[in-house]
Formats: C-alpha cells, structure tokens, sequence
C-alpha cells in the first residue's frame, strides 16, 4: 500500500464510505436482474427529476470507455463519423474503441481542450457526398481534459452549430460533477440536457464504486438501447448495485458534495502555487491543476507524492497534473504547496 | 422488497457479507488503476497457484458476456467461427454478441446441454475452403446451461478432438464453483487448466459483487490481451475492486464454501421433489433444478416463490427452473417442497 | 483449356457475345464515374419500368456475397437478425460475410430448399428480450439452391408472415432469370417487387461478364444506400460497365432469352436421365439439376464432364449437380444423357 | 454521351481497345471459377517474375477502396492502427471504409502528399499503452493523391522507419504505372516489392476494364488471404476476367505504354500552361497537373472541357487538376493551352 500522498487521478480508491455503506444496507435484499429492480427505477425517477425532463432515457454503465462506444453505436449509422476535438478521451485514450465499432472520429481544432463552432462547420462543410463518412455527432467533455468547462454561452453556441447542420451533441461526463459545482461554470444539469441530445453523469470518478448513467434526452435516438448494452457487454447481471449507488449519492446530496471538496482542495492547490510563483499550463476550475515545474524538481517531488507528468515541456520545463478527490484534506494540499516552495527556494 | 422465496436466479443478492466487508476494508486505501494494483497481483498468484500454471494469463473483467466477446474477440481472426452446443449462452442469450464482433457461430448437436467429440468432427469436415468460415474455437459451459458437468474423460475426449483438428477449446464458467465442488462431477480445476486454452472462473454468480476471472493456459493465445479488454471497455478503471474481490474469496475459501450450500440446497430440492414423485427434465448435480410440473400449479406457486417457466412442455406440463445459491436455506427449501406436495395432494 | 463439357456451374464463361459486343461498343466513350452516368440511369429506369414500381431504388453492385452484405448490412441495425433456411447462401457459402458485418442469422427449417411461414413464426416468437437478437429480415433465394422455385402463392403467405411479425422480406436473386421463365413458377418479376421489401436480379449467372442490379422496393429502407456500397468497397469506379451490361441485356431482351436456353437444355438432361430410370434428389425447374447416380459411374463420367458432386449420399450413391447456362447445347445434353445410359446399362 | 474534352479522371472510358479485345477473345471459353483457373494462374506468374520475387502472393480485387479495406483488415488486429499521410485516400475518400473495418487511422504530417520518417516516429512514439491503439502499418501511395512521386531514397528511408519500429509498409497502387514509367520517379517495381510488404498494382485507372493487383511480398502477412476476400465481398466469381486482363496488359507491355501516354499528354500540358505563365501548386512528373488558375477563366474553360476543381484557394484563385488517360490526344492538350491562353490574354 502506498503511503505517498496521491494525486495522481480520481479513481484510486474503492469509493466513498456512504456508498459503500449503501452496498452493504443492502446485502440481504433480493433483486430483480439486469437493471430491471426497483432501486435502479428509483435512481432514474431521481435523474429525471434533477435534469427536469420526464422522458429522458436513463441507463446505467460500468465505465466511461464502455458508455461512450455503447452510446455512440447506438446513435450512429455505419457511415456517420464523430466530430471531437483533440484531445478527445475517445480519440487518444480509448484504444480505438469507436472506431473499433465502425466509425471514424474526424479532429476538431489544433491543441486545446474545447471545440469552437467553426471547428464543426468546417469539418461538416469539406463532407459533402458518398465518398466521405458523414459528420454526425459532436463530442465533447465536461470538465473537458484540461479541467475547464464549457459556459453557458458556449454550449448554446454549440447547440446553434448542431441544429444548424443536423449533428446530434452528445456529452461525455466523466467529470461532470466537478463541473457543475464548479465556480468557474455557469451551465447547469438542467441546461446541459437541454442543450444535448446525450451526456452523462459520471460515478467512477466521483465516489462510487463503478457506474455512469446515461442520459438520452433526445427522443429521436436511443430506440432499443438495452439491445445494445446487452449485445457489447455493458448490461450487468447485478444492475441494481448501480442503481442503489447513484439513488443513494443523489438522495443524500453526495454527488454534489463530493466534487465541492474536490473543487475546494485544487483551488487551495492552485492558489498555493501560485502564491510561490508557479505557472499553470491552462487555468482550471475543477479538480485538475496543470502547474509547469522545473523538470529537476520531480525526483524530490515523487518521494512524497504521486502526480502524473502531463507533458515534458522542453529540457527545462514539464507540465505535471495533479488531481484532488474528495478525500483529498488540506494537509495534503499544504504537504505539497510547502515542498514545491522548498524546491524553488522561496519558502 | 419481494419478500417471495427467491429461486430465480444466482445473481439476486448484492454480494456474500465476506466479499463486501472486504471491500469496505480496502475503503480508505489508495490503488493504481487500471488493474495494474497489488490486491490485482495477488489474485492473480492465487489463481495460478490453484491451478498449478505459473504461466497462465489471469485476467478480471465485469460479467459473463463481456468475457466471452472480448476473449473470442482476441482468440480469432475475422473468418475463424465458434463451434457451440445449441443451448450455448453466447448462441442464444447474449444478443448475437460474438457476431456482432463478426464471428460465425455453428451449432453443434441438437437440444440437451453438452457437445460431443463427434459433433465438433462433422462440423469441422464440413468447412473445407474459403467459401465458408473456418471452425477455430469450441465453446463450452461448466457447469452447462442444464445444470450438468463434463466429466474428466468427457473433457479429455473433447482435448483430443480438438487436438485433431486444430481448434482451441473455451470454457464459459460461469458456474464453474459450483461444477468443481459438485458430487457429480470428477474434473478439478487443475484438469480444466491443463485441458483447455482458456476458461473463466464465475465471481457474479458466486457470491462477488461482480467479476469474473478469465484464464489463458494457451500461451499462443492471448496476446496484447489488455489492448482487447481496453478498447471493447472491459478494463475497469478500479480494477483493485475485482482483484480485492477474487483475492478475497480465494484466501478465505469462501469461492469454494459458497457452492457448497448452493449444490446444497438444490440436491434437498431435488431429492425432496422426487421423493413426492415429480420428474426432472434433466438429473443435475449443480446449483440449477429443473423439475417438470403441472401447468395449473405454476400460479399457486407464484403466489409465495420467484423462479423461472423455462419451458411450456405441452397443455399440461411445464419445465421450471429452481435456482439456488449461498443464502438459500433448508427452511425455503422445505417451504417449497411442501407447497409442492400439497399442490400434487401427496402430502 | 478444358475441352470436357462443362456442367460445373453458369458463371464459367466471361459472357454472352451480345454482352460484349455492348461494352466493347461503348469502348471510345467517355462517362462519368461511379455509376452516376446516363447508361447506368437508363438501365434503372429499365428495370423500374419491368417491375412496375417508379419509386423503387436500384443500385449496380458487382457480385452475390458483396450485394447481400451490403445490403444486409444497411436495412439491419446491429442487433437485428436474419432468419434464413439451412441451405442459404449467406448461411453456408459466404464466409460468414453476414457476421463479419455484425448480424447473426437464424436458422430456419431444415434440410431443404424452402422457408415456411411457421418456420419464420417460430423463431420470431422465441426471441422476445434484448438479452437475444431481434429477427428482422427473412432471406430467401428464387431460384432456391435447390434449383426450386417460389410459387405466387407461397411467396404471398411469406409476405403475410412478414407483415404479421415486422420483418422485411429479402430475395437473393443470383439465378432469378431461370426462375422468372421456369414452367415451374408462375410469380412474375411483379409480383417480387410486391411482395418483397428488396430482391436483386442476377447478371453474373445470366451471360453478364458480372453484375447484379439491386431492387430496393420498400421506401422506408434503403437511405443513404450508396454510402454503404462505398463504405463496404462495392462502389465501382467505371459503373458505367454495370449499366450498358443491364441496359443492353433488358432493351434487347437477352436477360430472359439466355435462362430460356439454360433452363430448356436442364429440362431435356432431366427429361433424358429419367427415361433412364435416374432418380434426382430434387425436382427442379430451373438450370440446376440433381441426378442421384452409382459412385462407381462418377470416375467415368469425370472423363468426359464437369460436374460437382453435392452429396455423398451413402458407400453406393450420390447426388451430383449438372448446371446449363446459355451455351449449353442438345448435343452437350444429349452426349451426358448417352453416357449416363452406357454406364447404367440401358442403352 | 459528352462532347466536351475530359480531363476529369482516368476512370472515364471502358477500357483500352486492346483490354477489350483479350476478355472477347476469351469469350466462348470456359474457366474454373473464383480465380483459380490458368489465366489467373499465368498473370500471376508474370508479376512474380516482374518484380522479382518467386514467393511473393498475388491477388487479383476489382478496385481500390476494396483492394485497401482487405488487405488492412488481414494484416491487422483489432487494435492495430494505420498511419496515413493526411491527403491520403483511405483517409478521405473512401467513406471510412478502414474504420468500418474497426481500425484507426493516425494522421501523418500536414497538408501536402508525401509522409516522412520523422511524422511516423512521432506518432509511434506516442503511442505505448493499451489505452491507445497501437500503430503497426504506414499507408502511402505511389503516385501520390498530389500526383508526385517518392524517390528510391524516400521509399528506403520510410523502410528504415518501419524496420525500426516494427511496421509493415504498405503502398496504394491505383496509380502506379503512371509513377513507375514517370521521369521523376526513380524507384522500380523491383524495389517498391523489395522496400514494401504490400502493394497493389491499378489496372482500373490504367486502362483495364476494372481490376487491381494485390502483391503481398511479406510472407509473415497474409495468411489465408482468401477468406478475407470471400468475407468482404472481394472474390470474384468470374476471377478469369481479371486474370485474362492483367495476363495480356503485362505481356503485351501495354500496362506499361498506357501511363507513357498518360504522362506525356500531362507533360504536355505542364509545359504548355507554364510557357503561358502559369503557376501550379505542386509539381508532378505523372498524369495528374494541378494548375493555378484565375476563378473568372473556370466558366469559360467549362463550357469545352471537364476538369476538377481541387481547391478554391481564395476570391480569385482555385487550383484545378486535370488528369491524362491512355487516350488524351496532343490535340485536345494543345486545345486547353490554346484557350487558357486566349483567356489570359496570353495568346
């Protein structure tokens, strides 16, 4: 077991001890299979209310991979393609998984985490006929890679650019907790259902065990679902233990408290740093701090801490990323700031 | 909260109380992910230890269906088929599946739950150049679908017939606990190990969470195996949950306590069922009972038990299915029985 | 250069000479590409106009496997099913081109030639649940494989099958023409257009150098059709081949001229072996005959023609296949019906 | 049928009189089916003994999205990605067809036709977990999409790359008589087999009636070849037709003497417009010229010629591509340099 204090993502413990607890109140009980069980209808009567939509479609998943290719199949004919920007978690981190289900995802923009509007009208513009695939879904993240989030005005501007050229928006959520509590957002769940023909909320990465739910507010799509979460391996036999974990994360307000405190360590993370004279690869307002650090001060930084280096800048110079939780505590955030100080000489 | 005696399947319950508490002991712990852990390891040496490979591939992956497609996935190429017996899960309940990830499956043998050497022989002769798929992989289920076991010498012929003709042979075990400890069946699991390329060891239906270990003695096989599990999303982000899990049930014995009072409880059924003189579709020796009972008892039954119609024989008679696992206990098993024994008045 | 007669099969000749005198005719022109020019127009307004059906799409593709796959694959979503007898094409002789595009085919019925509406009833019926594929399209072939054919009648009550259950009715038409001027069948290319959702009439085995002409009859399948043929590599550059081909063999009524002779020179081979006293597994009206004769007659047969063997039947019999096309001649009948009477001892 | 004079592609006739004339000649002969008869057997034999290697495999497809999406299916698992430069032709213009097949295509260089060592090194190198796909195959084409040429020492180079990183090297033929004969190239079809794994020879864009030929020099990859090409719709049942037609390009000369003609008409016309003034955006040495030309002149050449635009470059310039065939007459080049100088006052 390590004993480094760890920011190295968000997904390194079992879960939060309320879920947990939840799991284990329920041991005794007997359920219907496959998601089918009363706790799991209880947990997407609590989605639909929260988004404010009664005809959502709600699904449960095990992990982010398995949603987005499940989803995406299931929204795409074989010739339609996926437009995502750069750094897109399903264009470099997912193995090929979409295209390994037949569709090609065409780039939108250079570096940088957020897509912008000409970015999808020039993409769908240069595909006009047969010979192409054709553009048919945007995808995008909130918190995106990089730890921003898409403001209110952005993913209107978004939604204008999809109903303008016939694209379906689909949202991937991974972080979508961070964002919505984030104080450098201003779009809400409710907005983001509005605005989307699909995301969904993430529990992975937020306090649950495992889980995503899926959100299908566009009644035009998603026909037949459970056919596809069957058929590509998503359906779990034991359903209802997603469904007891995002009933209980959302009945006792967890979901949101989580990420606040996420939020609140990588603000003090953030503000620590900056106070010692540290840049930031990106400015972020949720629970990933990209600072820039001197490449000597890393060996002395990892016997203490776990972080990932995000990228090796030059021979100087390395962006690293540090990622806060919701069990992350001050004193971490303090270890950290104090030693970072130490190695630049002015603490 | 169905308060019915539950017989309808071994996936009903969250977990056993051992496997969640060793969960929640591993709460405030701090993992790598991605199945990459330490806990992971230790399964991993646990279940070569047991099956006495030092070499075998271990791998844990979510559910059933998603082990079978992403292990029949890596093991053929696009024109290599399935051979499979005609109740094989992956040929009727698992949504096309296997095709979907492009393979042909060929059905060997009529009803009834096993394949025959001869059977897999007819196929393979059949397939002789590139105008048909080309028989690569036999697919079997220990325990089967009908509740019964392969014999050691059945195995050993099914090996030497796949010897023969170059095929791999694949065990879908889902039930496998329950077929090691069953007092009808002579295969342990060092025999499976050494007889077959690969075969999973059942967790959902035994007593986990969730889980299932699959194991690669074929050492031809299984290459780069990671990349198929990541881009078909069967690489769970907190991969520590499965090894804690197989780690767990394995040190503490409860992998193989757990089938025992399964096996149990359904031989009571059985032998209590007889004795009132009902008949049996098939003679099990596993967690699976398949009595043949009067249509007109089947809403009397309902009214107190949950178990499934497997199949409406004719106008009068019907086969049910009775499942039983861990927490099944002698007193529901007397309750059915006399129910039983009222309903066909020899009581 | 073999100089045996040739009864092999009716693809073993580049063309009629009228065939190629049309594309070497066409030799200096230019066209457009990909099928987009005004010969392939006018043959599909050709067959628009045979059918009877001005809405109808009709696409060129270059061969059998390549236009059921393609097809196939863009009138089914990935979880929908085939329901096909145990001799189609698609089931035996494809490779499994039907599973490499993701779709699982159910196996209707059994040995013989002909689906049964009760055959397509109980397979819809079994599969109730997005835990097995849903069935959705139901393939037949005109002429069978058998060399039988569909009466109007039996086509009707698939139709009504059909109908009752949703599924789209498919035919496989790469010996249509024999079976549209066969004595035997009385449904008329109308008729088919009616009654099926999509059918292809053969070029390939009908004196085309290759071609089959796609028949989308039903208008709410068949979008974006050209992307699949794209897509799946069945877009050929100089379509323009497809279109003088089927538009020489329509205007000058060479399409139904060349099956003409084909199924008369099959009809005098049957006529002459059962004077003989020969027995045939199957009556056929079409240019596909089955002659079952004493293994010991084979060798010597071989010396003379070319023919496959179908069916080792037992240590004394055989079933063979002899198959006409438009070059078969009385002479070439008359010389196998001679040598078949010198072997029996009749003549 | 059009008067204007074309340059649009050459794709736009039948075939060369000479092509025509070999599959007539065949006509009343009769072949063994799916390219397993003599003329496929001696065509064959002639591109083994042109390029020098008696191993090497030959397959015979019928055009080019289906030649590329075949062989990269067979030479690559599911997880294996493509490395194409960006203007490549899988990438762009053939509907996804690789990604249909489940592979990733990484994406090269910048804007412009050649890839170089370093852009496939970069992407190789960033590629080295599971959770991206693994990159095993570089794409190039040979003339490329911009009608240029890669050098003897360009080609060893990328094959000193792809021997570094373990990659196969594969090359898009569809133009590769063009390249082979052109005064800018320098690599023979010698060394193409020599440098690469794989590589095709057009005989669609190079006067056959249709068909190209797959030449597989690695003999560590393309196992079972032909299954691929049954699976994917690619065996032609009149294999013959592309065996004759190969067999009497190759041993009349003429696969060589059309692009002579093609390049030449294009050197002409290359020479013809510079003399004028006017500018090209690349450099060709085959039969594709990409002239820079004023908007205002398109309509007015329109009116008598058919030409591509290939880019509007901005309000007054479109760079536009013209394409030779073995039937572009110096008259009909000395015709468009007569009136692109009429309009730009030139003349």
């Amino acid at each position: 077991m390590n004993v480094k204090i760890n920011f190295i993502n968000d997904y390194n413990a079992a879960g939060h001890p309320g879920i947990i607890g939840a799991v284990q109140a329920a041991c005794r009980n007997k359920y219907v299979g496959y998601g089918l069980d009363e706790e799991t209808e209880k947990a997407k009567h609590l989605i639909r209310k929260l988004i404010g939509n009664d005809n959502a479609q709600v699904h449960f998943l095990t992990g982010g991979t398995q949603t987005n290719m499940i989803a995406l199949s299931a929204f795409l004919r074989p010739y339609e393609a996926v437009i995502a920007p750069k750094p897109a978690h399903i264009l470099v981190h997912e193995t090929g998984a979409i295209e390994a289900a037949g569709h090609k995802i065409l780039i939108a923009g250079e570096e940088g985490g957020k897509i912008k509007p000409e970015d999808i009208r020039a993409i769908a513009l240069q595909h006009e006929n047969e010979h192409m695939v054709r553009p048919k879904l945007v995808f995008i993240s909130q918190a995106t890679e990089y730890g921003t989030v898409y403001s209110l005005d952005e993913l209107t501007a978004l939604r204008g650019v999809c109903d303008e050229l016939g694209l379906l928006l689909y949202m991937d959520g991974a972080r979508l907790a961070p964002a919505l509590v984030s104080v450098g957002g201003n779009a809400s769940i409710c907005d983001i259902a509005r605005l989307t023909d699909a995301f969904y909320m993430g529990g992975t990465k937020n306090g649950l065990l495992f889980g995503e739910a899926l959100v299908i507010n566009n009644t035009d799509i998603g026909e037949d679902f459970r056919y596809y979460m069957k058929q590509r391996g998503g359906l779990l036999a034991k359903g209802f233990l997603l469904g007891i974990q995002f009933g209980y994360a959302l009945e006792s307000g967890l979901y949101f408290d989580i990420p606040k405190q996420a939020n609140a360590t990588a603000a003090l993370l953030t503000g620590g740093l900056r106070r010692l004279g540290c840049a930031f690869a990106v400015e972020t307002c949720t629970n990933q701090v990209f600072p820039i650090i001197k490449n000597e001060f890393i060996p002395a930084l990892e016997r203490d801490f776990l972080f990932e280096i995000w990228e090796r800048i030059n021979e100087t110079l390395s962006c690293i990323r540090l990622v806060t939780t919701w069990d992350t505590t001050g004193e971490q955030v303090n270890a950290f700031v104090s030693r970072y100080g130490e190695l630049a000489g002015v603490l």
